[in-house]
């Protein structure tokens, strides 16, 4: 392709709006356009690699026994009703009212029209497992978009959904979809980190994030600098027995004992109050939790409480119940995890007057010794306090000398400390250590959260109706391919794995005429014909400038042909990888054939 | 590929809903399911002929210059109101407000969204012409979607946009684009009448409609039995001088005389009134017009009217102006060449009180003698009238003995008529006929519509600014694919060309078990490595519903396995294509090889 001919339009500027490499460096190499705010329009350049994502996705997925389908961008509102995520999705879904007054999504994901799809065919166990996938365009309607196309509101995702008749074939699966995404992006040049995440909104048990490093990353990770150990902050855990405060064992602690704190509130001002360390405090919040699973008959103040059943197959929850969470002063709790532990689909700190009315004491002054009002759940690192201070349930007092088991026993147990940098992995006792983290791909483990609120069903091998179990499986396409620039670029550009680059050679002649272009034209046509992708610059610009075009776009190889080299005995041209600082001199009759050579080494180097 | 590992869930009945063969057949065959009215997901057999069309449609757009790229399919609603069809394209158009309560549009069409983009990047003439196009998700929001894919609400449309200097360029791309349909529906195995149409909303001069004929289809054709002469219904035209009525010449007419018709308005009642035919009838209509470009000062009843322009760059118009318009009784009024003859953005029949407003009569007796409230427009046909009947703008009162430039002379005549079968055709005097047709392309010349009311600009070779002439060019890829099985069927199923079939050849053993299966697995192989596209029928099912399946998928080649013939010394296979009755045995060894010189040697033809 002839560079007059395509439509590359770079620029010597960066945009105004861009502070990531992927954004700059897409919009300076004339890859990619702003049509709105979020929205973005990608050129000829950025299309190509764009499509080799997709291809390398494809291939995976066939690999893997992945079915390619392709329903509607847009869905029916109904099937996300069935779901319940009409309602749960909150404002990033785009809802859509058709002149009929009927509702429709934009789909953000696919849960419900694949789901909805398999309902319709499924008869038989025979027909299980079943995995199907899409590469399709998404949108999300966030808030507030940037980084380019790494966080736009339209983007297109692969996403698949598999349908098993049980826990085993689904492992299977979602084990051989993790060995695909590990080679997706091995393929595409990409470092990422496997972490084990929190499902969220998503449901389910058991997923894995793919993460990339990344400054303006969405995520937290915690990862180790000893093991392979790597997690998202939400469900980072750690070595249990670290740093529990020296202190007296029980027996030895002196008696408990009530203690004037005038207007002492925090952790800090009773820090400075008692001139002692956070982590000889117990700290106790009191959380409001919704739609909790977790069996609550016999809890404390939970008699009053009545449980529900919000669709006719799934769980009976309790719609609102109230804790107390106990932890070290110190640390913080990690929602995610108490979510978790309580089986609810959503935990807030609780509202101040629900605070005053559920401690009787005023904010400040909450504390578990003799707390009966609400069940008391404690971090593991409160059983290894044994002589603590916690509020005193009373305005301006607090307790000290407290003993976990002796002064006040939890009614449940767990791990629901946030992990920080320096805690211990707690695979091997290394220190952990966080990054910043952008997801690119996400498997998970869905269950039967979707198969049972829409009604999925297969006849088993004895005639009975069974609910198949579900996983589902995306990748972001955008994100990977700027995540791709991101780890491959320098100060003048884009640095393409040869696997994602738009073209593999880029041919520059000095100037376009005469014996120059004619080298330069059989050497593309040779090019062409041996399979390689070439560009070729046949602008009329000074060198210098086709130089740094060629630097920007990042183009793997390139050639430069005219000068002295070309009209001595042997004409000879310039070949260059773009990581490489120095070419080389090339015979001109024998170099299609060494570029080739180059790139498919390269590629093989890269898929290996 | 094994069918038991791909999703091609056969149907034995028609879908109720389906009334044509491509909605019946893409259901039954495995190809589509329904996720909502008008929605639809292709299944894998669907997807893979889909892509074949993407494909053919991607090559000859490379291959004329047209440069693929990716816009959104959510595009911001300013620019929709920068061009004005925000508020002209009607309810068709489903318009989305975000979270920030901003508008937005999900593209039926994208001449807003390229024209800004070229906006943003077109500084000289240097970088024109440009071509290009995308293809990519569309949404119409069709009030009665039907007809499976045919007309759906959400479908996949090839849509390239050019823009050019001068008129000049602009032909010679349009004509290039002339001829990649052509190639196009070729390849797709296609008979495409091409027609020149209206270019209605879209604006513009100059266009062309790749029509196929169709029972269901949306559109009218006239067409000539004699010659190659086809056009839409809304811009055909027919040879002048056909069926004058016999009458006598102006100077033999008695002189006009108004006669008594109490109660008689229609031209049917006038017809039985008189004892005449509808053909020397003078029928008047009353036409409201809505922004007219026509110069209006002088004409009878428009001195009262002002011109506004709409838009800075736009010409002025008339916003709404009034016209009687007369054609023969026993033809129609053809609107689309009235607002063409008005150059007017649309024409309507006027309120009942605005006839009765300015003709001054009760409805029914308007005619164009003494006529001054509005300017007459007359079809060409009226003007040989010699001796006929019209109203005489009085209650129950007609005129008789009417002259056409003797008692009345209209202010502008134009050809008006809505051609219809048996007319003669305007090219070669033949008889004209009509089709039912379904439109599967269409390519414009949209001159300056867009890229004025949108600002686009560039400096020419002098450095003076001027606005780019534009064109615009479509197919429609779902409603493309459903036309290939509507012409490539049988009572059985589909017949597909080999260019869009899903699999070149299916592989039938007659029970996949033993020697069979291996036979049948290794010419599967040695097919693959050849290169063609091979399914392979691994189901426990009897030869007898394997045989129908292979019918209803309609994959061209069809290979059975097993029997004698596979046992004997010398093992054969049947090989049989699709579209023939009976099938020839060919050696086990020399199947492949055959198979494939047969897939080329179609896909040739095809292609030639």
């Amino acid at each position: 392709m002839k560079i007059t001919q395509s439509f590359i339009p770079t620029l010597r500027e960066d945009p105004g709006d861009a502070v990531i490499a992927s954004h700059r460096l897409m919009f300076r190499a004339g890859m990619l356009r702003k049509l709105a705010n979020g929205l973005f329009a990608y050129l000829p350049l950025g299309l190509r690699s764009f499509r080799k994502v997709e291809q390398i996705l494809r291939e995976e997925m066939d690999a893997i026994g992945s079915l390619e389908i392709k329903p509607t961008v847009v869905v029916p509102g109904e099937l996300w009703k069935e779901s319940g995520r009409w309602e749960s999705m909150g404002e990033s879904l785009l809802r859509v009212k058709n002149r009929l007054g009927n509702d429709f999504v934009v789909s953000p994901t696919a849960e419900e029209a694949f789901s909805a799809l398999v309902r319709d065919e499924l008869s038989s166990y025979r027909q299980l497992p079943l995995s199907l996938y899409q590469i399709n365009t998404k949108y999300r309607d966030e808030i507030r978009p940037r980084y380019g196309v790494m966080r736009g509101r339209e983007f297109v995702m692969k996403d698949a959904y598999s349908f098993h008749t049980d826990d085993a074939s689904l492992d299977e699966h979602y084990d051989a979809m993790g060995r695909a995404y590990r080679r997706i992006f091995k393929r595409c040049g990409l470092t990422v980190i496997p972490v084990r995440a929190d499902s969220g909104a998503m449901g389910g048990s058991g997923s894995e994030e793919f993460m990339v490093e990344s400054e303006i990353g969405d995520n937290t990770l915690i990862l180790c600098g000893a093991c392979a150990y790597a997690a998202n902050v939400e469900k980072a855990s750690c070595k249990k027995d670290y740093s529990v405060p020296a202190s007296p064992g029980a027996e030895a602690a002196p008696a408990i004992e009530k203690i004037d704190t005038p207007a002492v509130r925090t952790i800090e001002e009773l820090c400075a109050f008692l001139k002692t360390g956070a982590d000889r405090f117990i700290k106790t919040l009191i959380y409001r939790a919704a739609n909790v699973e977790l069996d609550l008959s016999g809890a404390p103040g939970c008699s009053g409480l009545e449980r529900r059943r919000p669709a006719p197959d799934a769980p009976e929850v309790y719609g609102e119940a109230f804790f107390a969470v106990l932890i070290r002063g110190d640390l913080d709790v990690n929602e995610v995890k108490l979510a978790a532990a309580l089986k609810a689909a959503e935990v807030t700190l609780a509202q101040d007057s629900d605070v005053e009315r559920l401690t009787g004491a005023p904010l400040g002054f909450a504390g578990p010794v003799g707390l009966g009002s609400v069940p008391v759940i404690a971090d593991e690192t409160v059983t290894a306090l044994c002589d603590a201070v916690t509020g005193a349930l009373e305005k301006d007092l607090h307790y000290r000398h407290v003993v976990y088991g002796r002064d006040f026993t939890p009614w449940l147990v767990a791990d629901l400390r946030t992990v920080k940098a320096g805690d211990l992995c707690p695979a091997c006792g290394g220190k952990l250590y966080e990054k910043r983290g952008n997801e690119l791909g996400h498997i998970f483990k869905l269950g039967y959260k979707y198969t049972r609120s829409m009604g999925l069903s297969y006849l088993d091998e004895n005639g009975k109706s069974r609910v198949p179990t579900m996983g589902c499986y995306g990748i972001g396409v955008d994100r990977t391919l700027a995540s791709v620039i991101e780890e491959h670029h320098d100060d003048s550009g884009i640095v393409w794995p040869v696997t994602i680059a738009p073209y593999h050679v880029i041919i520059i002649p000095i100037k376009y005429e005469g014996a120059v272009k004619d080298a330069a034209d059989a050497l593309a046509g040779e090019l062409e014909n041996l399979g390689v992708e070439t560009l070729l610059d046949d602008r009329d610009e000074r060198p210098g400038v086709k130089f740094n075009d060629a630097d920007l776009t990042g183009i793997p190889f390139r050639v430069v042909v005219g000068g002295r080299e070309l009209s001595g005995d042997v004409p000879r041209v310039e070949v260059k990888s773009r990581a490489e600082k120095n070419g080389r001199l090339v015979e001109l009759s024998l170099a299609a054939e060494a570029l080739s050579s180059q790139v498919l080494a390269e590629m093989a180097r890269i898929n290996s």
